[in-house]
C-alpha cells in the first residue's frame, strides 16, 4: 500500500478527511460536524479527530501519516501555515490563526499543508478527476457561494493571490445585489445563499411555499442542495425558475471566461453542481453557446468526477510539494 | 545605430510602418491609406511600399533590415506565414492569404513574421510601453470593436488559439445587441461601431444632432474617436451619454477579468482608449472600484503609452522570436 498521507476538505458544516495511498486511493474517510464554540482551535481538534478516523479506517495511526494537507476557505498562507479570515467555518474566526502548527501538535508532528479550499479542489480534478486529460481548466464550484480555481498550461493561476473569484465576475450591470454587497456578480444569481434570499423574498409575495415544506420536511433550516434538488423532482415552479437564472448566470460568466482566456474545459463542482449534475452541466454548456464567440469549438463541459471528497483528495495532493507564499 | 527592423500595424483604414533600432528606437515611419480594390495582394504591396518608405526615412534600404513584423487582424498563423479571414482590410479577404510571402518576395527577400495585432499591441506596451515594470497585463484595446490582450507572468496567453475576446465577455444578460450578433458584450455598449449605431438610433427619436454635425463638419462619414473626442469637449449631451455606457460597460469587464486574473495592470489603448486619454482611463478605474473583489488593493490603470505606434513597433518585435502555430 506504500506511504499513506491524509487530505482534509475544511467546511463551514462539515470535516471531511481522507486517506489516501501513493496511487491517490481513498483507504480511509471521516466526516464530522464542525465544531461551533470552541473556535479556531477547536476546529484544529475537529481536523486532527477526523484524520485520526480516517487513519485508523486505513489500518494506520496519524504519527504514520507521511503528511496531511487540508483546504479551507479564508485567505491561506500555506508558508506561513495560517488561515485569516475564516467566519464561516467558526464565527470567531476573524484574525489569523496557525492552523498547520495547531493541527500536527495533536497529531503527534505530523507535517500539515494548507491550501485554498476552491484551488485544492480545482487541482484534484485537474490531476486525478474530469479534467485529467486536459492542460488548461475553469474550475466552477457551484455551492453556498461560487468560487473558481483556473489551470493555465498545467499550473494553477492565482495573480497577485486573489485570482479565481469567478462568481464575482459581472453578468448584469446594475443587476441584483450579492451576498458580497455588490450588483449582478455570477453569484448574486447563482449562489444557494443568494437564491434562497430571493425565494423567501419570492414566498413573501405569494409563490410557492413548495421549497421551504420540503426543507421543513427534512428538519432543515436553510435550502440545502437536497432540498433544491427534490424541489426540481416535483416540478416546483419556483425552484425551477430560480435554478434556470442560476444556470443562465453561470453559463454568461463561464462564457466570459472561455472568451478571454479559451480554456480547453469546464468543470462543474461544488454542492449545488455535483447535486444536481450531468443534466444541469449540459443545461449550462447549452446556454453558455449563445456567448461563446467561438461558438464553433466551445469547451468540454463537464460535472467533478470525485464529487463530495473532491476537496480532501486535493488538499492530500499538497502533501510533498513545495509551499508557496500569496502575494 | 546597429541592425534596424521593421514593423508593421496593418488596419482597415492605414499601413502604419516603422523601422525601429536595436534600442527599439523609432527612426523611420510611414502612415499609408490601406488600399481598397485589389484585395490581399494590393495589401502586401502597401505593407511594402510602406516599409520602403519608412526604411529610406532611416537612412537604409529595405533588403538591409533583419526582418519585417506585421501586426495583422484576422485569424494569423505566423508558422505558415498566412492570414485567414481579414475582411475589414480587404473586402474581399475572406479566404487564406499566404502575406508573409506576398510582402516578403516585393522587399528583396526579407523575412516577415506575422501576429495578431491586438497581441503585438499590448506586447509593445507590456515590453516597452506603459506596463513594462509589471508581469501580468491585460490590454485593452477600446477601438472600433473592443479587442484586448492577456499577458500573464511574462508571457502571451493564447488559450487554444482564440483568447483574449474580452470584447465579447457579458456584461449585461440580455442586454444590447452586439456588432457580432450576440446580446451584452462589452463591445455592444464600448465598441465605436455599436456606439456609432446607437447614436443614430437615439438622433432618428429626436436627440440632439451635433455628434453628426461635427462629422459632417470635418468632412467624415463615420463617428471617428476625433469626432467623439470633440462633441465631449463641446459638452454634447448624447456623447457623453454613450461614452459613459461604454466606461461603465469596459469597466465592469474589465473588473470581472481581474476578479478571474488578479493581473498587476491593465493597459487601455485602442482609437478612442488613447484619444480620450488619462481623465477617461481614471473614469473606467473609477467605476470599476464598486465591482473588483479586492477594492482594496485595484491593478494599475494606464492608457498606452506608445499611442498610434504601438502596434507598428509591437510588430517589429516579432522580428527574431520563434514562430508558433495556433491551436
Amino acid at each position: 500500500m506504500g506511504e499513506l498521507r491524509a487530505g482534509v476538505d475544511l467546511g463551514g458544516t462539515k470535516i471531511q478527511a481522507v486517506v489516501v495511498d501513493a496511487d491517490n486511493a481513498v483507504v480511509g474517510q471521516a466526516r464530522h460536524p464542525t465544531p461551533k464554540g470552541d473556535g479556531p482551535a477547536g476546529v484544529a481538534t475537529g481536523i486532527a479527530l477526523a484524520v485520526a478516523e480516517a487513519a485508523s479506517q486505513a489500518g494506520t495511526d496519524v504519527q504514520h501519516l507521511s503528511g496531511i494537507g487540508v483546504g479551507s476557505p479564508g485567505a491561506v498562507d500555506d508558508a506561513a501555515g495560517t488561515v485569516t479570515q475564516a467566519p464561516n467555518v467558526a464565527p470567531d474566526w476573524t484574525g489569523t490563526f496557525a492552523l498547520a502548527a495547531a493541527v500536527s501538535e495533536q497529531v503527534g508532528g505530523s507535517p500539515v499543508r494548507l491550501g485554498n479550499d476552491v484551488d485544492v479542489g480545482t487541482r484534484a480534478e485537474f490531476e486525478l478527476g474530469a479534467a485529467s486529460e486536459f492542460r488548461s481548466l475553469l474550475g466552477v464550484f457551484w455551492g453556498t457561494g461560487v468560487g473558481s480555481g483556473v489551470i493555465l498550461d498545467g499550473a494553477q493561476w492565482n495573480g497577485r493571490g486573489s485570482a479565481g473569484e469567478f462568481g464575482h465576475m459581472v453578468v448584469r450591470l446594475n443587476g441584483a445585489l450579492c451576498t458580497c454587497g455588490r450588483r449582478g456578480c455570477v453569484e448574486a444569481y447563482a449562489g444557494r445563499k443568494a437564491m434562497e434570499l430571493q425565494a423567501r423574498r419570492m414566498v413573501e409575495k405569494g409563490a410557492s411555499r413548495e421549497l421551504f415544506e420540503i426543507m421543513e420536511k427534512r428538519g432543515r433550516t436553510t435550502l440545502s442542495s437536497g432540498v433544491w434538488s427534490r424541489a426540481l423532482e416535483r416540478g416546483d415552479g419556483l425552484a425551477q425558475h430560480l435554478v434556470d437564472r442560476a444556470v443562465d448566470a453561470l453559463a454568461a460568466g463561464i462564457a466570459s471566461a472561455v472568451n478571454l482566456l479559451d480554456v480547453e474545459a469546464v468543470v462543474i463542482g461544488g454542492g449545488l453542481g455535483t447535486r444536481l449534475g450531468e443534466p444541469y452541466a449540459e443545461r449550462i454548456a447549452g446556454r453558455m453557446q449563445r456567448h461563446l464567440f467561438r461558438d464553433d469549438r466551445p469547451p468540454v463541459v463537464r460535472v467533478a468526477a470525485l464529487g463530495d471528497l473532491g476537496g480532501a483528495i486535493g488538499a492530500s495532493l499538497l502533501v510533498g510539494t513545495q509551499a508557496s507564499t500569496p502575494a
